[in-house]
């Protein structure tokens, strides 16, 4: 496997193109095929009773399929999210790191599809699962 | 269609369920099986761009469609959000309102089954659509 | 809106390009945006109980929206399913035919998207509902 | 992991429950959280080109995910799949056994949520990736 970026690299360049969120989010590992990012929970990721909320979840998986497409295509890469399936199955733990894992299952010249699983730091049974689509324009990948 | 709810104390109940994003939507109507509700854009729903971002996005089908059960089930209804496909199709139109309509087509006893169509205000043509199941808690249905 | 093939024409395609299949579907009607399909059922589309089987349900969504697709681009399209997901919401009546009619949501350059409603022939009441998305090989909008 | 049937017991089983389709699917493995089934790819699964059709990957799915489920609960277990999305990631080998493996990811009271993985028997790239929701009607939890 090779990767176009390090972790550094992305944090600063995810900050550039994602400034209203990018401090949510950090990354833990970058893996073969899987890399793992944690949302940092704070209040305004919170519903009533202290779960994370649904769009937080659903920002986390998104960041983290989006952070392992740019390890491995660059900074070139202007992938669009075409396609976001989620199953909600348990509640966050409160005031709890949530920790996605992203697997790319198939890098193509059009397509990435991937999913991620989400667990609360201290407990590994899922509380979500994602799939998700992008698409890459045809330049991004002559650039490559 | 029995509605057991109006459009004003739905606002006020979410208001208290979500108080952190009930501001960011309006509901604008309420009629048969079809609900309204628009995403009242701000700088903190944006991308570099000016475009709404998949997490607004994800918000506005979720909160409409919930608004649509609670219309149906009164205040009684503690539905939890199981599952959302989103299909992204178009880049939202830069500061403009979003609107999500959501048309209920299953209201079982144990599960409700929706789906949302998104546009720009201005601007028919869709730029998200979402399937969104949620599960009904036993009791909510004998308290009904 | 402009077609490009007449439902005769896309019968005998049909049933070129998937002859196992071809004499289970016909074509209602293709109207605007929505394409009309019934699953002409038959035993082998059944489970015990006689109600239609997942799979033959997947297969009317995914036949009607092709279908869909053909008469908007023509005989050149070479579109490939790249999602689908659905969501089964009422058994289907026993032994009579099942309804599909999809809607095309984008035509794009690259990715068509698009959904089905599918009701069994005398019961409006929607059965299932599928989002799909096809992925449009380049070539095929060149020659368009 | 308790497990309630046995690999024979489940076959049998899913004989008496889907006569029409049993013969098309053998059970593998049954590992902890993972059960690995195969189609028995022959010609009425085939699409011109020799691949597997949508249907076919969808049935494989379904069932590998049931057999899971089954194999946990055992024969009370009357499932219905709510839900299914599929993404499809390439065209399996033409003439070759699809292999399944499944893994659940809550089992709930009320419901199962698990995904699927298929590859070609001899290549291990992912040719379709499902995520399943099955409903389990009440008293089967009762009887257990």
């Amino acid at each position: 496997m090779m990767f176009q970026m390090t972790i550094p690299e992305l944090e600063i360049y995810m900050g550039e193109i994602f400034p209203q969120v990018a401090q949510d989010f950090q990354i833990d590992t970058i893996n073969g095929d899987e890399t793992t990012m944690r949302l940092l929970t704070a209040d305004r990721h919170l519903r009533p009773g202290g779960t994370v909320s649904g769009p937080s979840m659903f920002a986390l998986a998104d960041c983290v399929m989006y952070a392992a497409i740019l390890a491995r295509l660059g900074k070139v890469a202007l992938a669009v999210t075409t396609n976001c399936s989620i199953d909600f199955m348990r509640k966050p733990a409160a005031n709890t790191d949530l920790i996605g894992t992203a697997r790319i299952l198939k890098m193509g010249r059009a397509l990435v599809v991937g999913d991620v699983l989400m667990h609360s730091e201290g407990d590994l049974r899922p509380v979500a699962r994602a799939s998700l689509t992008y698409s890459i324009p045809p330049a991004q990948h002559l650039m490559k």
